[in-house]
């Protein structure tokens, strides 16, 4: 009988941040898969071996994952890392695939998840903290009350719309050219905070849109708007 | 010196979505705070018990914090919620109060966390898993993927003008009364998805608007739009 392939969300970075659902699944694996080339450079694995250090005895494999906005020639890298995988499943192997955050949000395995489910593998999502929830504790502040609405945005340039929505706003990857982001976050006047690499190693947190460097890492998130009624 | 205070965030329902560190904070309390007059009825900590089962044996105390749109009428039973709280954290216990899903999200603890903060006291939010994630994972599917755009909205009255933002919305609380919400859902001819009490005794998923009980539970949480690129 084959494998169950397992989705796993290991949080936005503090090892702690694991859900003991996590920790169990990732003992019970067989084999485990993270994004990358070579493993050890995967954020991934490396925030979970903090919380399971057995996990330094499993076998851990990098896949590789482009984040290339091509969608023929990431269909193919997805088919690949598939072919990776699925292997393992018809020996008869649990597997995990590790993710940052959430594993229902902006996740790389998501693509693998439905290429398993449609060759009729079982497959299973296994939550993990969103990286926004992290970052606006990092913050000491929520993200909304009451009647408050969310709206996460991933990309910078969706910010300029999303100015005039109503309620808090999370940009999820600032990155580098942020100048004209920059701008459009002076000129709309609202409260501003960001935290680069939260829970991570060079973790930083800013506080208004001049403070924001143009080159920020591609773990910085932005929250713009609201965050607490009476929140200075 | 007086002791800290922590929200923490037990996660949607599972037991086993609380986080390693949820679970550590809980331990070291020496009292816990909950939503509800009586503790036992409280839904966060029938989660949490059985994540951290000698939590039976701690001081563990219910406190009221109704759920009213008067800002006034709120403003007084937090400003009471926090004077039985604080004159624990007076005599150097370490405090914490639980709240469903995550703690930065919709959670009761947030106006706590204010007032304490402004009292002086050390406070810290302890993120947990979000009911939406949960939700998603539950109908193993993502939430959102690449550019798609997610909006978190908490009123069943929002998904009106909600229906035209592009990418995922989900409400938050579907609740009673859903006929008018229903209306809109199936003129819209979006995809529908909802998940009552996720994770908890007598879950159910519905596949469409039609679907969608009149008396939906509190727990009730819709989702709408995309979920995934090629998801049937």
């Amino acid at each position: 009988m084959p494998g169950k392939l397992y989705g796993i969300g290991v949080g936005p970075g503090d090892p702690e941040l694991l859900t003991l659902k996590a920790v169990r699944i990732i003992r019970e694996c067989g084999v485990i898969f993270v994004p990358g080339e070579d493993y050890q450079d995967s954020v991934a694995y490396q925030i979970a071996r903090q919380a399971v250090p057995e996990m330094e005895r499993k076998t851990v494999i990098g896949v590789s994952v482009p984040m290339t906005r091509n969608k023929a020639e990431r269909a193919a890298a997805h088919r690949q890392a598939a072919g990776q995988i699925f292997p393992w499943l018809d020996k008869g192997y649990e597997a995990g695939f590790l993710n940052l955050g959430d594993v229902t949000i902006y996740a790389s395995y998501l693509y693998i998840h439905r290429l398993a489910v449609a060759q009729g593998y079982e497959a299973e999502l296994v939550n993990g903290v969103p990286s926004f929830c992290a970052a606006a504790a990092r913050l000491g502040t929520g993200l909304v009350e009451d009647a408050q609405q969310l709206h996460i945005l991933p990309q910078p340039q969706q910010i300029r719309e999303g100015l005039s929505l109503p309620g808090t706003r999370v940009i999820m990857k600032m990155g580098k050219n942020t100048g004209q982001v920059k701008l459009w976050l002076k000129e709309s006047g609202q409260k501003i905070r960001m935290v680069e690499r939260c829970g991570m190693q060079g973790e930083k947190v800013y506080h208004s849109a001049d403070e924001i460097p143009e080159d920020a890492s591609y773990y910085s998130l932005l929250i713009v708007g609201e965050q607490g009624q009476d929140d200075q």
